[in-house]
């Protein structure tokens, strides 16, 4: 195998190459394959550019172009393999190039670095994964809004401390995740707005001596804003990884959270909710086991994901600016948590759609102390102060005298039982939503 | 010592309680009195909501709001101090409004829980230090424009894998942080989006049977939007905090990386700058010693506001929906990280404000190899590809022929040594900093 | 008030000394009350090498020792304060002796850096620590044992996956817990070892040149071993924090799951046990409310106490070899640890002292599937094949067939129901708690 | 496919299964065929058992026996390929018993549960690769030994807050990182013990009713202790990966503090030391960059190992006890962690083998003031104390007459410049590494 590096010196001893290669390699090709269309995409805007500024002739660029057209789609479907021996994506589509076109290809590196080039490209696929995380969360609080419309009636109890509280409702519940994601989606945006910018230019970090010009190239890449500055332009590799995290572990920490709830509220203790036996999974021993392993998981990974960003700071923390190839590893952090999380998103929705939801779960009369709170409004309204009757009932309960439901709940204001305001939960979601556009 | 607990119950051992109260109360004092103020202000919004619906009446209001205003002076100062025996500063308020005006201070808490109340008093603080985290970062932001704008024909060497690589300046270094500190509020912008909200009303979780109005409160407190869904206002605990700490943490990110490049660059191996020699500190053995310790603390201080999402997604996962008291210690997690960025904010402006350049670093012959990429970029100005040019540039190295130095750096393209944007810079920063007013 | 700074320069300006004093010294000074006593232990040990190999003489040391001996009795008790002004606490030791006993206080800090004294006396803090840590994980230790012994009969339901399982009982939950501490205590044990080495004579990390004799102190300090390599000694700055952290960290794992399942069995759909109520604490509106908050926060903290390493990690990584004033850091982040874990320790045996169980939580129909693999073993024992005996069970719980109970389980093998061997358990801790002594 | 689960319930939808299967199972199998050869021992000690307490016949053991062994050839390589349809490794070698034997493989999970199972494959494996990376660190360990002889005449400059220090030297900078493995193996020698425990018999967490004999199987898996308590062996899952995951930590902190050093070193500005060409790589712009990435990838997959034990933490913290399917993850955490940090330690090795020192750096008038403690110690030789001898030589450093230089250095004390005291650290080396055995 002959190793085909850009930057290979003569005097490289052969075997040495090797292991280094295996050892600086490692996974890389595997997440480049991820890459490919969003390079493809980077180097056609980028030889545009080259040619309006006189360093590729019209003609050159035209069969650029079109070999680019074509590897894209086979990039698009991940299809494009690298071949043995060489590097990396972005050195796959030069020598492409080089092979079949010749000086034209020798050309395209002009005014780039390996630095900018996979930044851009990083940043392109990490905005379009970003958005697809927006379209997933989308329809999982679609999900969500419905099953709270449908249970709206289905009374639960609420639990503080896991002790009961006071009396929930299913709406309210499956409601409550659907904001939760709306919020979620603000931090994402915020990713998104920080991705969403051209680097092309900053070459190694410090720019170069070409007359590039950057905001042709920003607009040829359909990009509204471009990272300024050289030196930042790098410093944001890495930086992008782990605020884009920071976005997804937001999301993931609210698929946790019902996912717990659900793993809780489906065990024999609480039975407030079940899934088909073909949904759960069973045990080596215990031939009536029906477990919520999907959930389970979904917490896990949900785990994981919300790890990433402290992955990301341990990796890039107390680094000097400047690039270091410790940022290689940003890609085998996150690109995997990428994949997990849009699994995580569309199994939940598809899980959701089969949940089976417990009716008059509050007759048992082990809920009776939700009740409580209901009493002493009741005096509130007689003319009590609160504190009064707060105590009033606090001495039936301890004195074992206390006796009082009330099935029949009045709650009015706006996001109570009574009131879900699912269209104004809605009206949100679209509002930050639409940031993903 | 009395224990007055809003919720204490006459069979509580009074013994077993002083146990109890030492270890659950633990440092929460401290950060009531930082909370003192917000409460006061969410008090007096939900009186004056209460005295609308009918449950205060328009005199008792009067009186409250009075009572209110003046321990407000107090509290803005920090000055309001918990009495002995009283749980918090919630209870504390109460209490005094109690003593002094008997059943309409029983009145209060009606509609309102002690999770709504914290919940509310904490997205006020949060959400005014957030807006004076922005505030010091512009500060800053401004003094490396300007220290950019100073030094902009300072040439440095620029590095990559802590190896010389091609020309930079100073003008590039300083202005690449200030970019860096605009990107940074993006995050801290999402996070004041979310923090901006109102949880009133959403009691313990559940919401209330009392008709409060919860769009009045929101109006009063002068925010925009509420938290609608109860259930999901509770969830806000934790994750307001959580996603102050990403921003904060993006922020630290910046101070560390500056920081960083300073104790290196200041070192007598590199040499590029330094700070009077007030500014450092000595050594208890070594009498020559200059150390950068404010550097090194910055650095240090903005590791630990770096691991706060962390410490915040550990104590907050794989709990199910509802308020657990594990909550409480969010705020000895997050309220001293807001305090050391705030002033490492300072001081680092502070610092700079007394920074050192040396002129003509270049010009020693350890860099002469920082200008092999102008050599390749004047072959193929001379109309070599790029691909042969560098391998040109390459041989000459490596066969010692090399010999090329060229002091009149031509770099024109947007973000390079000849164009620092720093009008655009500084338009970018004032477009995310609107969003903090 | 006059800075006494035993590196100040004259020329040192005494405003900017404030500003940077503010900053660098933080709270150092808190957690430096907790190493005074560690810090003179050293300091005794270091004068009389000195007195050895002739920096001082004899009559010198008598003097110090004695002033020493006086200042250790405050400092025991944590009595010793810092003069304002004065730095630390190294610096207020080495000034008052040099107030009292004039030129024999200035020779002190003879072969010995700030750096090396500093280490020392968190080494010593540490294992005093570590053993502390010990000795109260074995109080709880014990604790569980009685309780597992007390209620070996008493059958509960054993759950994976938040789903009813097998069988479980008191006996196997509570001694469970206490062969957890056991391990733990391995993790704790090797910290142990690598903080008990002396490292005084290392210097600023670069040795000395003074003939210092470190085997005779490393003997006068009652330690075996120390750290050798001067380079290194100062190396295991920040990693000492860290393993001991590690070791804090198992512990802090086992308290947060007993935590967490008491929590839960404690809640009403659970039942299976409780607290007095003076035990646990109330709502400001939910009269009926017995929340176990102490569990809450021992899960909580132990969360923090988790995170611990992971802080000091992110802390120190990074950094080149040689001291950095971010090491400073670790105590801030180390000694509130360490006092929060004592704390739940001490509180965790307090509380199991009252705990309360429920007998016969079987009898409840909701738990009879537990049963079911102690059909398939009678069928198993009758002749079938294990597979064969679990497809018939399997089969009569899905076509709605299935009866079974035992309540009278015969578990005889090692670590089950009917053989707790807490003999073993208590022979195991016993064997890795003398590493303690 | 046909789905071969051994769970399966007739009930279960085919297309649901599927679904579920690909999430559930995710990258889980890749992971299996590292666990093979150890679920095979496990299979094999627990068959003979079985033999003993009479649930299998002597000729079905032998039968069993001889096909294990013949799966363990394959599986020991790698080789043993998990059928299509099938769910884990686990499952593929029972399914593969009962067809060629019949019976006696239907009758192998008699007594066990996949749980027990895979707890014991996976602390057999982790227990082997432990002692491996033990192996790693000892040949890495006596090349820094080596290298400390080799040159341990040496000078080089000690740096303190990144400022130049005293002088240290090659020797001293070598053998300080061979001192510190030998701590770090303290923490996995921990580990070691931890995982070295039988948990077989515990089943899914609650024992068995089956009279299974723990002592043999203990002695037959060739361990010497057993996790007694049946609830507690299923609580090492989780614990024993991340106890791992602590050493593994302990170790890569070393690597990652000597690959920062020798990528700061290396750097144009320090220049002490180099590697050969053909070892560094190049850049795609900057024909005469020799970057050291294969360091910057140690530090970098460092950083990754460093992060191993928060992200155990996060995904099993706030789980109540008991099994749940979030611990299937733990493998996809540790493994490949696992496989850096081996891979890391080999090739540090290699690279260390190539290691090329700068002779007489401190000739350099840059480092003159490096020897001003050594002109303190020279006064204080001559009668002065120590405090007075710092002033003076402070004194002379600001008003710029200071001047002195002592190339001929006698530090004699133990762990400093003369006296390394290679055979003390090698024998303390020895003394931890004999854990290993």
């Amino acid at each position: 195998m002959k190793h085909n590096k850009l930057w290979a010196k003569d005097s490289a001893n052969q075997n040495y190459l090797e292991i280094i290669e295996k050892f600086t390699v490692g996974k890389d090709k595997d997440f480049d394959i991820l890459l490919a269309q969003y390079d493809i995409i980077g180097t056609k805007a980028h030889c545009t550019m080259l040619t309006k500024i006189g360093f590729l002739t019209e003609n050159e660029n035209i069969k650029i172009q079109k070999e680019l057209d074509e590897m894209y789609i086979l990039a698009k479907d991940h299809l494009l393999t690298i071949n043995d021996g060489v590097e990396d994506i972005h050195s796959h589509i030069e020598f492409n190039l080089t092979q079949k076109l010749g000086d034209a290809g020798k050309k395209i590196h002009t005014g780039r670095s390996r630095n900018d080039q996979v930044l851009l490209a990083i940043k392109l696929y990490l905005a379009a994964e970003i958005k697809e995380i927006a379209q997933l969360s989308k329809n999982l609080f679609e999900r969500l809004i419905n099953l709270a419309e449908t249970h709206k009636t289905a009374l639960m109890p609420g639990y503080t401390h896991f002790q009961i509280g006071m009396p929930s409702s299913f709406g309210l519940w499956f409601s409550a995740f659907a904001e939760s994601l709306s919020e979620d989606l603000e931090v994402l945006a915020s990713a998104l707005s920080v991705v969403q910018k051209n680097p092309l230019g900053s070459g190694a970090g410090f720019g170069s001596s070409f007359p590039l010009d950057r905001d042709f190239t920003t607009k040829e890449l359909g990009l509204e804003k471009m990272n300024i500055n050289s030196v930042y332009a790098q410093m944001t590799r890495g930086k992008s990884e782990k605020i884009t995290a920071m976005g997804m572990s937001t999301v993931a920490a609210t698929l946790s959270k019902l996912a717990y709830d659900i793993c809780l509220f489906s065990n024999q203790n609480y039975g407030f909710l079940s899934f088909p036996s073909g949904l759960t999974t069973g045990s080596s021993i215990m031939p009536h086991k029906k477990n919520p392993d999907v959930f389970e998981l979904i917490r896990a990974k949900s785990a994981r994901i919300q790890s990433l960003p402290n992955e990301l700071t341990l990796l890039t923390n107390n680094l000097p600016s400047g690039y270091h190839r410790d940022f290689q590893l940003t890609k085998e952090i996150i690109f995997p948590g990428i994949q997990d999380l849009k699994d995580c998103l569309q199994i939940f929705e598809f899980m959701l759609n089969n949940i089976q939801i417990k009716e008059d779960i509050l007759k048992d009369e082990k809920y009776d102390y939700l009740f409580s709170v209901e009493k002493i409004n009741e005096l509130v309204m007689n003319g009590a102060t609160f504190r009064e009757a707060y105590r009033e009932v606090g001495n039936s309960i301890e004195d074992g005298s206390y006796s009082y439901r009330n099935d029949d709940l009045k709650h009015t204001h706006k996001g109570s039982i009574g009131d879900l305001c699912l269209d104004e939960i809605s009206a949100q979601f679209a509002e930050v939503f639409q940031k993903f556009k």
